[in-house]
């Protein structure tokens, strides 16, 4: 007996009319590509329609790139459309010296509950070599110094990284504590594809030290905030947050050492969202189909 | 200029088959209903479809009886359809002598943030009066003793009960901490239109108490659970639960307080859903369109 | 039989030392002050220590004055000591024009909730007079516009407040909502004593409008903030935050309406804490004792 | 220079009376033994106190013996006394084949945010060990059936797994997801040193199965619970407990999916209170200073 064809993931994003969720299950209904789950919104203040499903073709595979063009003879001008295999992703993991969240992403890889799988991690320290290969996975140490110990130019030190990242072909590259800036030209490569965490919750305590900063500040709450990375540091749209309690006993270590539990979480609930294809962006915000 | 005419909420459930969302956008599209948002739910275990649309009539009132006829048509046999008016429906609220829900309503009444309004509320107790006339509504108090202090029967005292609140006709019943169980017969009479408040995340501490045996079970989390009443005590669909945490230094009476914050919280989420029609049974389950 | 002598509460905050618990306990033990319940902190980067507790007398009423220059003479100079009745405190709370804040507040009063009571409600508008009437409480409007409907001066509008304010005797002054920037001067008048809430998770989002800001930068968790109101607008000290989750679907309104929850649980929490002297201020921080 | 005296752990609870903590401030101050941190709880309904403080000697270190003895003799018959030396202690994990709450431990234990170390991992099953071994940890196969794969007696297994774990000297033995049922004389071996992690928010869905029983029910949260393991099953104290929100979207094996981020959490934070004594008995429940 034949597998069943793999499931596909169908998304559109164009300016909303009248009839749209008719005339894309109209297309989808004459490919005989059953919807198992679908959802969609319309920001009615942009005049912007969104939608993604997930579709079971009835009678053996059916062409992604027909399906794609017949969805946008039926939709308006400047639709966005993508139909794609439900399968699981290569990602890169960029860090530096910070264990946590990559620990999260290798975990979940390995035990099954990553839809998605980690192709390499690149560090620009050499410090987590020895936890990524307990995992069986490749390391590389891209050194942001020379031998000699100087900095390299910032656009020399990108574009080793740029080519040790596009070597493994990922669809994300994910910035699990990676401790850099970024260049424009580096964003401008992957656009939309760089996830970040910033360890506080935006926009509260952008930059460095947030853990200082809230602590100075005295604040009853923390958290961390996963976003795509942009130009502007730490002004990407959001992707995923989320917060919890602190009270005065905490001081600034402390504080980061409950952080770490948040961060990771919110990473690895970011990447499983990326992997998915459940992140739509619209302006500096998303729309997250969860 | 003549106002836009009110929205209408479509309400469909029936066997899952291919082309459902298609079948129902075509009537909603064919009849000028622009639909302002919408979420579609399949139990691909069971089986089952779950749609429900805010629609907008592009061209004037579009009688409900006869787009109900119309998507029926086009459904499966065993379809429960539903097309009505998104207008404010009255509730009755029941009543003993905890004010904390009751109020949490009256407030959200009074301020514009329920979507429906508060009709009457009835006691078997005559202590909450004083409560609610401040809000200019009228109590009803139904006492289930007789003169003499003799406990009525119970099938007598319902009808008492029974027969003030249908003179409100409302198209929910809420029972805000009323602290009587009820009889079979009385609630057949509101099927699915009876929604309860318990004090604690059930299925734990069903029955009396919940507070104490939290307590003597040493949690470090207690809960409210609102959900529809069946015949059987504590067992009907969910509607809407949430917990706060707790730890050893809380009594049972602290315990009480603390949760007496959830209680109204959950209740109030609760009504807000049903009264907006986001809730379908589902068999001993409820799919919430939030 | 007489009844128990009240139980007092007592605040200690002093440079740290070896055996400040000791000393303290043993000048209590010779009061024959039965400790019920006692916390501590110690900031020991800024070595300072703080002490709440609160003890029954054994034989009889104790006079606070003698036993709080007993704990002066065995503590540090630059202590700070304060021995108190536990008993329900007043508190005067102003508003503008949204209820849901004061709404919490008086419905907390009228049930028993709130270790403390509203003695009056004063507004820069006369909207929400017939909510607090009902609670048979007195509302007292103190319009910032002349007949003529020109602004006051502003020093000359925050005296007439002030002597209606002061007028109640309150231990705090509670704004819930009041929509009107405060002078230096004003705020001065009621030192750690002046407590409002913001509709946002601060530092993120202080001032004008924090739902559109929040809205705008597309976050996923919106919160609200207690504080103590010093001269810089929004940069008090905290004393209770807490979030709830949002996502694409919620519009700026929406936001504001979820918002409006949170806003009324966390003012609330503030409250309960103040009146049982359960804040201490601690720099720009707050040490809080749940 | 000669390093500071390890920081030692003061852990007393006894029948309550007037003047305990002066009398163990007493004797601390007496053998100049620095309080960093101390907390204390009084169940005045059971009339029991509990003590817990993080002592630094001052002029070096001073036998633990003595000032147990020390305190035991100012205090109340009955009294439990305890000073260790705060250093971390060893743990053994037993699994069976669920890879994410070792995962989550071991990952703690590699990045040093798990105040103790895994001395080994003992598993029913052979799966796991890969894992483990890949942090450099022991990785123990005492299978419960024999060569033929017959089960062996229950007391048999659980005799070679005592002498496994005991080799290690745990000062906790951790069930991270171990699948069978403990009998009375292998709980009996260590007395509170037992911590379990169940899937469900306890008493709720006690037994197997907890995620099919939460999903038949229809709950809209979903929990974990970690407890001293006892013999009468899931009924032992409970130390932690959180929850998470699902949907009627959740299938059972989703609610598994997200259940397993609350586990291992769960367990994670039980985990570091015991190791770091924050954790007494008191009957079926527990006190914990966080």
């Amino acid at each position: 007996m034949a597998a069943a064809p793999a499931r596909e993931i169908v998304l559109v994003d164009c300016p909303d009319e009248v009839g749209l969720i008719h005339r894309i299950t109209g297309v989808l209904g004459g490919r005989r590509l059953n919807i198992e789950s679908n959802q969609e919104f319309v920001d009615t203040a942009a005049g912007h329609f969104f939608f993604r499903a997930e579709v079971q073709p009835v009678d053996g595979p059916v062409p992604s790139a027909a399906v794609e063009a017949e969805l946008a003879r039926v939709l308006p001008d400047g639709s966005r459309v993508r139909v794609r295999r439900a399968e699981p992703l290569p990602i890169v993991v960029c860090v530096t010296r910070e264990p946590h969240c990559l620990g999260e992403l290798l975990l979940l890889d390995a035990v099954g509950d990553l839809p998605g799988r980690i192709a390499a991690v690149v560090g620009n320290h050499d410090e987590l070599r020895g936890l990524v290969e307990r995992f069986g996975l490749p390391f590389h140490h891209v050194p942001h110094r020379d031998a000699a110990g100087r900095d390299l130019p910032r656009e020399e030190h990108e574009a080793q990284l740029a080519r040790v990242i596009d070597a493994h072909a990922p669809a994300y590259v994910v910035l699990a504590r990676y401790m850099r800036v970024l260049t424009e030209g580096f964003v401008d490569r992957y656009p939309h594809r760089l996830v970040n965490i910033h360890h506080s919750f935006l926009p509260a305590f952008a930059g460095a030290s947030p853990y200082r900063q809230a602590f100075a500040r005295g604040v009853k709450v923390i958290g961390a905030t996963a976003h795509f990375v942009t130009a502007e540091l730490d002004a990407g749209p959001i992707i995923a947050q989320d917060v919890i309690h602190v009270d005065h006993t905490f001081t600034p270590e402390r504080m980061a050492q409950a952080g770490r539990d948040v961060e990771k979480l919110v990473l690895a609930k970011a990447v499983r969202l990326v992997l998915e294809e459940r992140v739509f962006l619209h302006g500096r915000r998303t729309v997250v189909f969860e």
